[in-house]
């Protein structure tokens, strides 16, 4: 992309409104704009962040056999009536009344609306397990929606639903949920950390919220810092594999781990006191397993194999994409901007000319465009005549994790500059190996 | 995709409610449940065809220079209210009160909103000319929403809005939307013709609205039979040379073809008679040119080179992505199921397995899934314990458009069976020769 095509609108002031970082720096980097309290509009710079998360959540969800489907925003309360939360929820869930006086909701999350597909299309133990999920928007009224995205009304999320014959396969299936959040949130640069939660208006009898460590988080979270060296890396893993997909969340949930709402001080003082910390977190992602607190209301049930109904065992899975964009900016930034890991970056590297008009630099940064672009990645090019201050502030500004700068001075020497936004360093290389370097950087040819 | 592990709810009875064909087939191939009158959950399948259209659109609207972004489903009624259309819109619109006890309405369209964004942070000619557009969900409250997708009530919808300094740039950009239409819709594997329409509720001076022609259209069209020997074909296309896109609207509608409401007996009249066809049509997109409408009443002006303000010039143009999915069925279907154009086909081939549990065809048919897989594209294999009939059935309803039949009479002399489901053409080939056929019909190696 030439920036001087692009719509990038940053704003040199902080607004004022914004009272943390990722807020302000969405803000100032022309990634959303506010249309009403807690509602955004996503400014192309974010939305092709949120769709690099997007797509890492689908990939990783694909890969342990989960099916993609959409369900609608709008749901008939009807649904939520049989439930039984239609009156337990709260002013949280926008009630809205069609042309034809029925009673509508913005969903807020789809346990009753799967569970209905579910029980409409699946009569057998044969068709067991499966795991169905979507990514689509959400509304929560909140009373008080602040913080940008971060705690938004209208917010994008990813949710996953599993439906197994018992406890034990729908046990398996909240491992392999686990197991594909360890490896989303890796891909994405966070370190979330899985930790013993509460159920609230989900319910059921087993859960675990991922947080993120940021000092702007909502949640107090208690931990044994051994926890924070674990990784998931690059390991193989086999979904079907129900003892792997065991030893990995014991693995990743056997040391003390908590939020505020079932934190126990008596169970934490055996953690060794060095290893005792308490942090602030940012919810990113939630599982949970509840049996049959929806088949059983709801006559979710199949044939088991004696031929006898029973009711399905289920369980939820939540990713925030939306508030994520958010969460990765509160762990990923500096006083000059964000610092996009890799993963999710809107663009792959900057280019900046230092002397727009000038034949041989233009022609340079051309070449370099095209290469990348060639290679599959999408660089941006500022193209636009304005002062080098100027543009290397909106390249901080915006975090592109690399830029080359191409200027008269290091061309008469064959020479680029290579710069990382995270370390700050700049290395000076020539054209050729600059767009090798991060060709390299991103795994392309 | 293993279709022992897929969410494929086919239905064996044809639904009562469905009245017409893309309605029936999209709920027996399990594409689509409905949730409430108008609203539909899309199921795997069904996702499927809609990520494709999506992406098509998104490719050949980026490759015009419009960028992507996305505005949220709720919208305040203050917006509308600047507009005037807040109390001009029918009951069409959902309005809605959130818990502070605001307007809120649940956008049919958003001209409002990205003029607002625009008169928030562009203000010089020199960021001229812009396209911005989104894929978002919308919502129309149907007093009769019927023929499944086709005409309910929550929708997804393509639309865009350029911003020009002045009527001849934006009569560009209403040439240039029609020429990425006219691709858009030749990818897809329909014949759109663009025809004169009245403006409607959007308002404007000029516009046409992209007619599929289908005996379950909603709309009486009139038409000089030469217009459907156009194609835009793999023409190269500058989208920055103005003579070329004026060329290609005057080629495509030069010749008469208009909607009912802008319908003229007079002129129609002047078209060779055996040339004069009436027949119906869906609507599956439209390109508006609306000058100052939205600019004037809502401030947005940018600093023209004389340095005076001028309100800008725009237009809207919109897709129907999710009555696409039915548009396409109704075009392409036969009495034994859906037949998809390649380049939505939700899967790039099938492949039946005839005896299953037989060592070699099991292997065979592992072999041909791998390669196809390794090729980048995803057949859908059946490798369920059911009999061919069944398998066949199945293949022929949800309509992929190739089909390799494995079994072991034909392996012992190392043959499969390839299948068009277009033409219901067989052929005899190696299992080789079958995965170089369908890599070949797109495009991978």
């Amino acid at each position: 992309m030439r920036l001087s095509r692009y719509f990038l609108p940053v704003l040199k002031e902080t607004p004022a409104e914004a009272q943390i970082a990722s807020h302000r720096l969405m803000l100032r980097a022309g990634m959303i704009k506010q249309s009403s309290a807690g509602i955004y509009s996503w400014l192309p710079l974010g939305w092709k962040v949120l769709r690099r998360i997007e797509r890492i959540v689908h990939e990783e969800q694909q890969r342990a056999g989960h099916h993609p489907m959409l369900m609608p925003t709008l749901q008939p309360a009807d649904l939520w009536r049989e439930s039984g939360r239609y009156d337990a929820y709260g002013p949280e869930m926008l009630r809205i009344r069609d042309r034809q006086d029925r009673d509508m909701l913005y969903g807020p999350t789809n346990e009753e609306m799967i569970t209905d597909i579910f029980r409409s299309h699946v009569s057998s133990y044969r068709d067991l397990p499966l795991t169905l999920y979507h990514i689509q928007w959400k509304f929560r009224d909140e009373m008080r929606p602040r913080f940008g995205v971060m705690r938004g009304r209208e917010f994008l999320m990813k949710d996953g639903y599993n439906f197994d014959l018992d406890e034990a396969a729908a046990r398996h299936a909240y491992n392999r949920h686990l197991v594909t959040y360890l490896r989303t949130y890796e891909r994405l640069g966070l370190q979330a950390i899985p930790m013993r939660a509460d159920s609230g208006p989900i319910g059921g009898e087993d859960t675990h919220e991922f947080l993120v460590l940021a000092e702007t988080g909502e949640s107090e979270v208690f931990y044994d810092s051994e926890i924070t060296d674990l990784r998931f890396g690059d390991r193989a893993i086999d979904y079907d594999d129900v003892a792997q997909c065991q030893g990995i969340l014991e693995e990743f949930t056997s040391r003390y781990a908590r939020t505020d709402e079932t934190h126990d001080e008596a169970v934490f003082a055996q953690v060794p006191e060095d290893r005792r910390r308490s942090a602030r977190g940012i919810e990113v992602g939630q599982i949970f397993y509840f049996g049959t607190k929806y088949s059983e209301p709801m006559g979710a049930t199949v044939q088991g194999p004696d031929g006898k109904p029973v009711p399905v065992h289920m369980g939820s899975h939540g990713i925030g994409v939306s508030r994520l964009v958010g969460a990765i900016i509160e762990a990923s930034h500096d006083e000059n901007g964000i610092i996009w890991p890799e993963g999710v970056t809107p663009f792959h590297a900057g280019i900046v000319n230092l002397k727009q008009g000038d034949a041989a630099t233009d022609s340079a940064c051309e070449g370099i465009y095209r290469q990348l672009v060639d290679a599959g990645l999408e660089p941006l090019y500022d193209d636009r005549s304005e002062r080098a201050g100027a543009k290397f502030a909106t390249m901080d500004l915006i975090g592109l994790p690399w830029r080359i700068t191409v200027g008269p001075r290091g061309l008469q020497s064959g020479k680029v500059e290579l710069t990382s936004r995270r370390t700050g360093e700049s290395e000076e290389v020539s054209p050729e190996a600059a767009v090798e370097r991060v060709k390299g950087v991103y795994g392309v040819e």
